[in-house]
Protein backbone atom coordinates (compact mmCIF):
# COMPACT_ATOMS: atom_id res chain seq x y z
CA UNK A 1 0.00 0.00 0.00
CA UNK A 2 1.53 3.74 -0.84
CA UNK A 3 2.31 5.72 1.99
CA UNK A 4 1.19 9.27 2.61
CA UNK A 5 3.32 11.73 4.01
CA UNK A 6 0.56 14.18 5.76
CA UNK A 7 3.71 15.67 7.80
CA UNK A 8 4.58 12.05 8.65
CA UNK A 9 4.51 8.47 7.78
CA UNK A 10 1.72 6.95 9.37
CA UNK A 11 -1.04 6.96 7.20
CA UNK A 12 -1.41 3.46 4.88
CA UNK A 13 -3.05 4.95 2.17
CA UNK A 14 -3.45 7.96 0.03
CA UNK A 15 -6.43 9.74 0.68
CA UNK A 16 -6.78 13.60 0.53
CA UNK A 17 -10.15 13.84 2.15
CA UNK A 18 -8.22 12.50 5.42
CA UNK A 19 -5.33 15.23 4.25
CA UNK A 20 -8.33 17.97 4.51
CA UNK A 21 -9.18 16.56 7.42
CA UNK A 22 -6.44 16.69 9.49
CA UNK A 23 -5.04 20.16 7.73
CA UNK A 24 -8.11 21.59 9.18
CA UNK A 25 -7.63 20.24 12.44
CA UNK A 26 -4.17 21.98 12.37
CA UNK A 27 -6.20 25.17 11.29
CA UNK A 28 -8.20 24.76 13.97
CA UNK A 29 -5.41 24.27 16.60
CA UNK A 30 -3.68 27.74 14.86
CA UNK A 31 -6.93 30.00 15.38
CA UNK A 32 -7.45 28.16 19.19
CA UNK A 33 -3.64 29.17 20.50
CA UNK A 34 -4.29 32.53 18.91
CA UNK A 35 -7.35 33.01 20.92
CA UNK A 36 -5.75 31.75 23.96
CA UNK A 37 -2.63 34.15 24.12
CA UNK A 38 -5.03 36.68 23.09
CA UNK A 39 -7.24 36.55 26.22
CA UNK A 40 -4.24 35.95 28.29
CA UNK A 41 -2.62 39.42 26.76
CA UNK A 42 -6.42 41.06 27.37
CA UNK A 43 -6.69 40.20 30.86
CA UNK A 44 -2.61 41.17 31.43
CA UNK A 45 -3.23 44.32 29.94
CA UNK A 46 -6.88 45.04 30.60
CA UNK A 47 -7.45 45.42 26.67
CA UNK A 48 -11.25 45.54 26.46
CA UNK A 49 -11.05 45.64 22.45
CA UNK A 50 -9.12 42.72 22.59
CA UNK A 51 -11.23 41.13 25.00
CA UNK A 52 -14.11 41.36 22.98
CA UNK A 53 -11.83 40.00 19.75
CA UNK A 54 -11.88 37.20 21.50
CA UNK A 55 -15.22 36.45 22.63
CA UNK A 56 -16.45 37.02 18.83
CA UNK A 57 -14.17 34.45 17.10
CA UNK A 58 -15.01 31.81 19.65
CA UNK A 59 -17.78 31.51 16.98
CA UNK A 60 -15.11 30.27 14.50
CA UNK A 61 -13.93 27.66 16.75
CA UNK A 62 -16.80 26.25 17.39
CA UNK A 63 -18.03 26.24 13.92
CA UNK A 64 -14.55 24.49 12.82
CA UNK A 65 -15.81 21.88 15.37
CA UNK A 66 -18.92 20.88 13.94
CA UNK A 67 -17.13 21.10 10.41
CA UNK A 68 -14.30 19.23 11.06
CA UNK A 69 -16.61 16.22 13.22
CA UNK A 70 -19.21 16.42 10.21
CA UNK A 71 -16.21 15.72 7.87
CA UNK A 72 -14.99 12.50 10.15
CA UNK A 73 -18.37 11.23 10.24
CA UNK A 74 -18.53 11.33 6.68
CA UNK A 75 -15.18 9.83 6.00
CA UNK A 76 -15.95 6.63 8.77
CA UNK A 77 -19.51 6.29 6.90
CA UNK A 78 -18.22 6.36 2.94
CA UNK A 79 -14.97 5.29 2.80
CA UNK A 80 -14.73 2.85 6.29
CA UNK A 81 -11.24 3.32 7.32
CA UNK A 82 -9.21 1.13 8.64
CA UNK A 83 -5.82 0.48 10.57
CA UNK A 84 -3.66 3.94 11.09
CA UNK A 85 -6.20 5.98 8.37
CA UNK A 86 -9.18 4.86 11.30
CA UNK A 87 -6.96 5.84 14.04
CA UNK A 88 -6.12 9.11 11.96
CA UNK A 89 -10.04 9.82 11.91
CA UNK A 90 -10.65 8.99 15.68
CA UNK A 91 -7.36 11.28 16.80
CA UNK A 92 -9.17 14.11 15.02
CA UNK A 93 -12.24 13.48 16.52
CA UNK A 94 -10.81 13.59 19.67
CA UNK A 95 -8.38 16.29 19.07
CA UNK A 96 -11.10 18.89 18.04
CA UNK A 97 -13.15 18.12 21.41
CA UNK A 98 -10.03 19.35 23.46
CA UNK A 99 -9.56 22.38 20.71
CA UNK A 100 -12.50 23.59 21.70
CA UNK A 101 -12.79 23.24 25.03
CA UNK A 102 -9.64 25.20 25.10
CA UNK A 103 -11.26 28.10 22.76
CA UNK A 104 -14.01 28.03 25.51
CA UNK A 105 -11.22 28.93 28.26
CA UNK A 106 -9.84 31.59 26.13
CA UNK A 107 -13.39 32.84 25.99
CA UNK A 108 -14.22 32.78 29.55
CA UNK A 109 -11.09 34.20 30.24
CA UNK A 110 -12.25 37.55 27.85
CA UNK A 111 -15.77 37.34 29.07
CA UNK A 112 -14.36 38.15 32.66
CA UNK A 113 -11.95 41.26 30.88
CA UNK A 114 -15.13 42.59 29.53
CA UNK A 115 -17.33 42.07 32.34
CA UNK A 116 -14.67 43.95 35.24
CA UNK A 117 -13.74 46.83 32.20
CA UNK A 118 -15.27 49.27 34.70
CA UNK A 119 -13.13 47.55 38.33
CA UNK A 120 -9.65 48.83 38.98
CA UNK A 121 -6.92 46.61 38.45
CA UNK A 122 -4.32 46.83 40.86
CA UNK A 123 -0.37 46.08 39.72
CA UNK A 124 0.90 43.26 41.06
CA UNK A 125 3.83 41.03 41.01
CA UNK A 126 1.48 37.80 40.67
CA UNK A 127 0.22 38.89 37.17
CA UNK A 128 3.72 38.74 35.96
CA UNK A 129 4.02 34.82 36.93
CA UNK A 130 0.35 34.51 35.55
CA UNK A 131 1.81 35.92 32.19
CA UNK A 132 4.50 33.42 32.53
CA UNK A 133 2.24 30.08 32.98
CA UNK A 134 -0.03 31.17 30.16
CA UNK A 135 2.86 31.77 28.02
CA UNK A 136 4.17 28.22 28.97
CA UNK A 137 0.89 27.20 28.44
CA UNK A 138 0.29 28.86 25.26
CA UNK A 139 3.71 27.56 24.25
CA UNK A 140 2.69 23.93 25.13
CA UNK A 141 -0.34 23.82 22.64
CA UNK A 142 1.67 25.04 20.05
CA UNK A 143 4.21 22.45 20.27
CA UNK A 144 1.23 19.90 20.47
CA UNK A 145 0.40 21.01 17.25
CA UNK A 146 3.83 20.98 16.18
CA UNK A 147 4.54 17.36 17.37
CA UNK A 148 1.32 16.55 15.19
CA UNK A 149 2.38 18.11 11.94
CA UNK A 150 5.17 16.15 12.02
CA UNK A 151 4.08 13.10 13.62
CA UNK A 152 7.34 13.97 16.64
CA UNK A 153 6.17 11.14 19.31
CA UNK A 154 9.15 12.11 21.01
CA UNK A 155 8.22 16.13 21.25
CA UNK A 156 4.54 14.41 22.06
CA UNK A 157 6.37 12.44 25.26
CA UNK A 158 7.92 15.86 26.42
CA UNK A 159 4.43 17.71 26.55
CA UNK A 160 3.39 14.93 28.44
CA UNK A 161 6.08 15.22 30.94
CA UNK A 162 5.70 19.30 30.93
CA UNK A 163 2.54 18.94 32.53
CA UNK A 164 3.57 18.36 35.33
CA UNK A 165 5.68 21.77 35.82
CA UNK A 166 2.60 23.57 34.99
CA UNK A 167 0.42 21.81 37.29
CA UNK A 168 3.25 22.90 39.98
CA UNK A 169 2.99 26.25 38.26
CA UNK A 170 -0.70 26.65 38.90
CA UNK A 171 -0.58 25.41 42.75
CA UNK A 172 2.47 28.20 43.61
CA UNK A 173 0.17 30.60 42.33
CA UNK A 174 -3.05 29.49 43.94
CA UNK A 175 -0.71 29.31 47.58
CA UNK A 176 0.86 32.68 47.01
CA UNK A 177 -2.51 34.03 45.71
CA UNK A 178 -4.29 32.81 49.61
CA UNK A 179 -1.59 34.62 51.03
CA UNK A 180 -2.18 38.11 49.19
CA UNK A 181 -6.00 37.49 50.23
CA UNK A 182 -5.12 37.25 53.92
CA UNK A 183 -3.33 40.24 53.71
CA UNK A 184 -5.41 42.68 51.73
CA UNK A 185 -9.05 41.23 52.20
CA UNK A 186 -9.62 43.95 49.69
CA UNK A 187 -7.48 42.17 46.73
CA UNK A 188 -10.34 39.33 47.10
CA UNK A 189 -12.22 40.07 44.20
CA UNK A 190 -9.45 40.68 42.09
CA UNK A 191 -7.51 37.41 43.37
CA UNK A 192 -9.91 35.45 42.34
CA UNK A 193 -10.08 36.75 38.77
CA UNK A 194 -6.61 36.06 38.65
CA UNK A 195 -6.94 31.87 40.34
CA UNK A 196 -10.05 31.65 37.91
CA UNK A 197 -7.70 32.63 34.90
CA UNK A 198 -4.91 30.28 36.36
CA UNK A 199 -7.20 27.48 36.33
CA UNK A 200 -8.43 28.26 33.06
CA UNK A 201 -4.24 27.72 31.88
CA UNK A 202 -4.01 24.55 33.96
CA UNK A 203 -7.08 23.13 32.38
CA UNK A 204 -5.24 24.20 28.99
CA UNK A 205 -2.15 22.42 29.78
CA UNK A 206 -4.52 19.05 30.69
CA UNK A 207 -5.94 19.78 26.69
CA UNK A 208 -2.61 19.95 25.56
CA UNK A 209 -1.46 16.98 27.30
CA UNK A 210 -4.32 14.99 25.99
CA UNK A 211 -3.67 16.41 22.37
CA UNK A 212 0.01 14.56 22.63
CA UNK A 213 -1.55 11.54 24.70
CA UNK A 214 -3.57 11.41 20.98
CA UNK A 215 -0.67 11.49 18.83
CA UNK A 216 1.06 9.00 20.49
CA UNK A 217 -1.83 6.73 19.81
CA UNK A 218 -1.95 7.62 16.21
CA UNK A 219 1.54 7.26 15.39
CA UNK A 220 2.24 3.86 18.01
CA UNK A 221 -1.47 2.29 17.77
CA UNK A 222 -1.23 2.40 21.94
CA UNK A 223 -3.65 4.18 23.90
CA UNK A 224 -1.53 5.60 26.55
CA UNK A 225 -3.48 7.91 28.68
CA UNK A 226 -4.08 7.21 32.63
CA UNK A 227 -0.80 5.24 32.33
CA UNK A 228 2.16 6.14 34.33
CA UNK A 229 4.50 8.65 32.32
CA UNK A 230 7.61 5.97 32.76
CA UNK A 231 5.09 3.33 30.12
CA UNK A 232 4.40 5.87 28.08
CA UNK A 233 8.49 6.56 27.41
CA UNK A 234 8.60 2.72 27.00
CA UNK A 235 5.71 2.83 24.45
CA UNK A 236 6.86 5.81 22.74
CA UNK A 237 11.00 4.54 22.31
CA UNK A 238 10.63 0.67 22.51
CA UNK A 239 8.10 0.59 19.57
CA UNK A 240 10.56 2.89 17.29
CA UNK A 241 13.58 0.70 18.06
CA UNK A 242 11.56 -2.20 16.06
CA UNK B 1 -33.43 -3.18 7.59
CA UNK B 2 -34.35 -4.45 10.73
CA UNK B 3 -34.96 -2.77 13.71
CA UNK B 4 -33.21 -2.91 17.17
CA UNK B 5 -34.27 -1.68 20.50
CA UNK B 6 -32.24 -0.59 22.13
CA UNK B 7 -33.40 1.02 25.14
CA UNK B 8 -35.32 2.81 22.05
CA UNK B 9 -35.66 2.85 18.08
CA UNK B 10 -32.61 4.05 16.48
CA UNK B 11 -30.46 1.20 15.58
CA UNK B 12 -31.34 0.35 11.98
CA UNK B 13 -29.73 -3.13 12.36
CA UNK B 14 -29.48 -5.83 15.17
CA UNK B 15 -26.17 -5.78 16.26
CA UNK B 16 -25.00 -7.55 19.96
CA UNK B 17 -22.22 -5.22 19.52
CA UNK B 18 -23.37 -2.34 19.22
CA UNK B 19 -25.60 -3.19 22.24
CA UNK B 20 -22.97 -4.62 24.51
CA UNK B 21 -20.92 -1.05 23.76
CA UNK B 22 -24.02 0.94 24.51
CA UNK B 23 -24.36 -0.92 28.02
CA UNK B 24 -20.54 -0.46 28.59
CA UNK B 25 -21.66 3.10 28.50
CA UNK B 26 -24.48 3.15 30.88
CA UNK B 27 -22.58 1.25 33.04
CA UNK B 28 -19.69 3.89 33.36
CA UNK B 29 -22.22 6.47 33.42
CA UNK B 30 -23.40 5.04 36.71
CA UNK B 31 -20.31 4.15 38.38
CA UNK B 32 -19.49 8.23 37.61
CA UNK B 33 -22.48 9.29 38.77
CA UNK B 34 -21.62 7.24 42.38
CA UNK B 35 -18.43 8.82 42.53
CA UNK B 36 -19.29 12.25 42.02
CA UNK B 37 -22.09 11.24 44.73
CA UNK B 38 -19.34 10.12 47.06
CA UNK B 39 -17.10 12.74 46.41
CA UNK B 40 -19.76 15.24 47.49
CA UNK B 41 -21.07 13.72 50.58
CA UNK B 42 -17.03 13.24 51.54
CA UNK B 43 -16.75 16.75 51.17
CA UNK B 44 -19.43 17.62 53.05
CA UNK B 45 -19.21 15.60 55.81
CA UNK B 46 -15.01 15.49 56.03
CA UNK B 47 -16.03 11.75 55.40
CA UNK B 48 -11.99 10.98 54.97
CA UNK B 49 -12.83 6.61 54.00
CA UNK B 50 -15.23 7.79 51.30
CA UNK B 51 -12.40 10.09 49.77
CA UNK B 52 -10.42 7.24 49.29
CA UNK B 53 -12.75 5.48 48.30
CA UNK B 54 -13.34 7.36 45.40
CA UNK B 55 -10.09 8.33 44.43
CA UNK B 56 -9.24 4.36 44.26
CA UNK B 57 -11.96 3.87 41.89
CA UNK B 58 -10.98 6.53 39.67
CA UNK B 59 -9.16 3.96 38.50
CA UNK B 60 -12.01 1.81 37.39
CA UNK B 61 -13.73 4.78 35.74
CA UNK B 62 -10.45 5.26 33.80
CA UNK B 63 -10.36 1.39 32.64
CA UNK B 64 -13.76 2.20 31.21
CA UNK B 65 -12.98 4.56 29.28
CA UNK B 66 -10.08 2.83 27.52
CA UNK B 67 -11.59 -0.76 26.94
CA UNK B 68 -15.20 1.41 25.37
CA UNK B 69 -13.09 2.89 23.25
CA UNK B 70 -11.34 0.16 22.08
CA UNK B 71 -14.00 -1.76 21.49
CA UNK B 72 -15.56 1.21 19.53
CA UNK B 73 -12.50 1.49 17.10
CA UNK B 74 -12.53 -1.91 16.58
CA UNK B 75 -16.74 -1.95 15.55
CA UNK B 76 -15.50 1.03 13.20
CA UNK B 77 -12.50 -1.00 11.95
CA UNK B 78 -14.42 -4.65 11.22
CA UNK B 79 -17.96 -3.70 10.88
CA UNK B 80 -17.95 -0.38 9.28
CA UNK B 81 -21.14 0.68 10.52
CA UNK B 82 -22.78 3.52 8.87
CA UNK B 83 -26.31 5.82 9.20
CA UNK B 84 -27.63 5.05 12.93
CA UNK B 85 -25.27 2.45 13.82
CA UNK B 86 -22.29 5.27 13.12
CA UNK B 87 -23.98 7.59 14.96
CA UNK B 88 -24.34 5.33 17.88
CA UNK B 89 -20.89 4.62 17.95
CA UNK B 90 -19.64 7.85 17.26
CA UNK B 91 -21.94 9.23 20.56
CA UNK B 92 -20.13 7.00 22.69
CA UNK B 93 -16.73 7.94 21.92
CA UNK B 94 -17.80 11.25 22.60
CA UNK B 95 -19.80 10.62 25.93
CA UNK B 96 -16.85 8.12 27.80
CA UNK B 97 -14.58 11.26 27.06
CA UNK B 98 -17.06 13.68 29.19
CA UNK B 99 -17.77 10.94 31.61
CA UNK B 100 -13.94 10.04 32.37
CA UNK B 101 -14.35 14.35 32.85
CA UNK B 102 -16.57 13.94 35.57
CA UNK B 103 -14.85 11.18 37.26
CA UNK B 104 -11.95 13.12 37.18
CA UNK B 105 -14.17 16.10 38.87
CA UNK B 106 -15.17 13.73 41.22
CA UNK B 107 -11.39 12.04 41.99
CA UNK B 108 -10.15 16.12 42.39
CA UNK B 109 -13.10 16.46 45.21
CA UNK B 110 -11.94 13.29 47.10
CA UNK B 111 -9.02 14.48 46.97
CA UNK B 112 -8.99 17.91 48.40
CA UNK B 113 -10.59 15.94 51.33
CA UNK B 114 -8.00 13.98 51.67
CA UNK B 115 -5.18 16.37 51.37
CA UNK B 116 -7.20 18.65 53.83
CA UNK B 117 -8.25 16.01 56.66
CA UNK B 118 -6.24 17.73 59.20
CA UNK B 119 -7.75 21.06 58.50
CA UNK B 120 -10.41 22.29 61.00
CA UNK B 121 -13.83 22.50 58.77
CA UNK B 122 -16.06 25.42 59.92
CA UNK B 123 -19.70 24.31 59.21
CA UNK B 124 -21.34 26.95 57.35
CA UNK B 125 -24.87 27.78 55.77
CA UNK B 126 -23.12 27.80 52.72
CA UNK B 127 -22.40 23.81 52.17
CA UNK B 128 -25.68 23.08 52.37
CA UNK B 129 -26.12 25.40 49.41
CA UNK B 130 -23.75 23.62 47.94
CA UNK B 131 -24.88 19.98 48.45
CA UNK B 132 -28.24 21.78 47.00
CA UNK B 133 -25.79 22.57 43.97
CA UNK B 134 -24.01 19.16 44.05
CA UNK B 135 -27.69 16.68 43.99
CA UNK B 136 -28.97 18.70 41.54
CA UNK B 137 -25.67 18.37 39.33
CA UNK B 138 -26.10 14.55 39.94
CA UNK B 139 -29.59 14.40 39.32
CA UNK B 140 -29.06 15.74 36.00
CA UNK B 141 -26.53 13.16 35.10
CA UNK B 142 -28.56 10.73 36.24
CA UNK B 143 -31.20 11.45 34.22
CA UNK B 144 -29.26 12.45 31.18
CA UNK B 145 -27.94 9.25 31.09
CA UNK B 146 -31.69 7.96 31.86
CA UNK B 147 -32.29 9.84 28.57
CA UNK B 148 -30.01 7.89 26.93
CA UNK B 149 -31.22 4.66 28.48
CA UNK B 150 -34.52 5.48 26.16
CA UNK B 151 -33.59 7.77 23.63
CA UNK B 152 -36.02 10.27 25.48
CA UNK B 153 -35.02 13.58 23.80
CA UNK B 154 -37.58 15.19 25.38
CA UNK B 155 -35.78 14.53 28.63
CA UNK B 156 -32.74 15.51 26.97
CA UNK B 157 -33.57 18.90 25.61
CA UNK B 158 -34.83 19.75 29.51
CA UNK B 159 -31.02 18.56 30.91
CA UNK B 160 -29.97 21.09 28.44
CA UNK B 161 -32.13 24.06 29.42
CA UNK B 162 -31.59 22.97 33.11
CA UNK B 163 -27.75 23.63 32.68
CA UNK B 164 -28.30 27.63 32.50
CA UNK B 165 -30.14 26.96 36.35
CA UNK B 166 -26.57 25.13 37.50
CA UNK B 167 -24.66 28.45 36.00
CA UNK B 168 -26.99 30.41 37.62
CA UNK B 169 -26.23 28.36 41.36
CA UNK B 170 -22.55 28.86 40.41
CA UNK B 171 -22.58 32.86 40.19
CA UNK B 172 -24.80 32.87 43.36
CA UNK B 173 -22.66 30.64 45.08
CA UNK B 174 -19.27 32.47 44.19
CA UNK B 175 -20.43 36.09 45.17
CA UNK B 176 -21.81 34.93 48.41
CA UNK B 177 -18.52 32.87 48.92
CA UNK B 178 -16.42 36.35 48.06
CA UNK B 179 -18.80 38.23 50.89
CA UNK B 180 -18.26 35.67 53.46
CA UNK B 181 -13.76 35.98 53.03
CA UNK B 182 -14.26 39.92 52.84
CA UNK B 183 -15.92 39.73 56.51
CA UNK B 184 -13.69 36.74 57.60
CA UNK B 185 -10.17 36.76 55.93
CA UNK B 186 -9.35 33.44 58.49
CA UNK B 187 -12.05 31.61 55.95
CA UNK B 188 -9.92 32.22 53.06
CA UNK B 189 -8.59 28.68 52.95
CA UNK B 190 -12.15 27.00 53.23
CA UNK B 191 -13.78 28.51 51.29
CA UNK B 192 -11.31 28.81 48.65
CA UNK B 193 -12.13 24.96 48.59
CA UNK B 194 -15.76 25.60 48.66
CA UNK B 195 -15.07 27.34 45.20
CA UNK B 196 -13.26 25.02 43.33
CA UNK B 197 -15.68 21.95 44.57
CA UNK B 198 -18.24 24.43 43.30
CA UNK B 199 -16.56 25.44 39.73
CA UNK B 200 -16.14 21.09 39.74
CA UNK B 201 -20.14 20.56 39.87
CA UNK B 202 -20.60 23.37 37.65
CA UNK B 203 -18.69 21.37 34.94
CA UNK B 204 -19.91 18.44 35.69
CA UNK B 205 -23.38 20.42 34.74
CA UNK B 206 -21.49 21.13 31.14
CA UNK B 207 -20.74 17.63 30.65
CA UNK B 208 -24.45 16.15 31.51
CA UNK B 209 -25.43 18.34 29.08
CA UNK B 210 -23.10 17.14 26.61
CA UNK B 211 -24.06 14.19 27.06
CA UNK B 212 -27.69 14.94 26.07
CA UNK B 213 -26.90 16.72 22.79
CA UNK B 214 -24.85 13.52 21.73
CA UNK B 215 -28.38 12.13 22.49
CA UNK B 216 -30.14 14.09 20.30
CA UNK B 217 -27.52 14.29 17.62
CA UNK B 218 -28.07 10.27 17.66
CA UNK B 219 -32.04 10.42 17.43
CA UNK B 220 -31.98 13.05 15.35
CA UNK B 221 -28.47 13.14 13.31
CA UNK B 222 -28.60 16.68 13.75
CA UNK B 223 -25.33 18.13 16.00
CA UNK B 224 -26.95 20.95 18.29
CA UNK B 225 -23.82 22.27 20.10
CA UNK B 226 -23.07 25.72 19.73
CA UNK B 227 -27.10 26.73 19.05
CA UNK B 228 -29.54 28.44 20.41
CA UNK B 229 -31.70 26.39 22.59
CA UNK B 230 -34.89 27.19 20.68
CA UNK B 231 -33.43 26.06 17.50
CA UNK B 232 -32.41 22.82 19.66
CA UNK B 233 -35.79 22.65 20.43
CA UNK B 234 -36.70 23.12 17.28
CA UNK B 235 -34.86 20.10 15.97
CA UNK B 236 -35.99 18.23 18.68
CA UNK B 237 -39.83 18.73 18.46
CA UNK B 238 -40.38 19.32 14.91
CA UNK B 239 -38.42 15.88 13.53
CA UNK B 240 -40.28 14.32 15.82
CA UNK B 241 -43.74 15.42 13.75
CA UNK B 242 -42.04 14.32 10.59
Amino acid sequence: MESKHIGGHYLQSYDTELEEVFNHMLAMGELVEAQLRNALSAFITSDLACARDVADNDRRVNTAEVLIDERCTEILARRQPTAGDLRLVVAVIKTITDLERIGDLAESIARMVIRNADSERPRRQLLRELETMGQRVANMLHEALDAFARSDVDKALEIVRQDVDIDNDYEALTRQNMTYMMEDPRSISFMLDISQVARALERAGDHACNLSEYLIYLVKGRDVRHIDIDQVAAIVHDQRDE
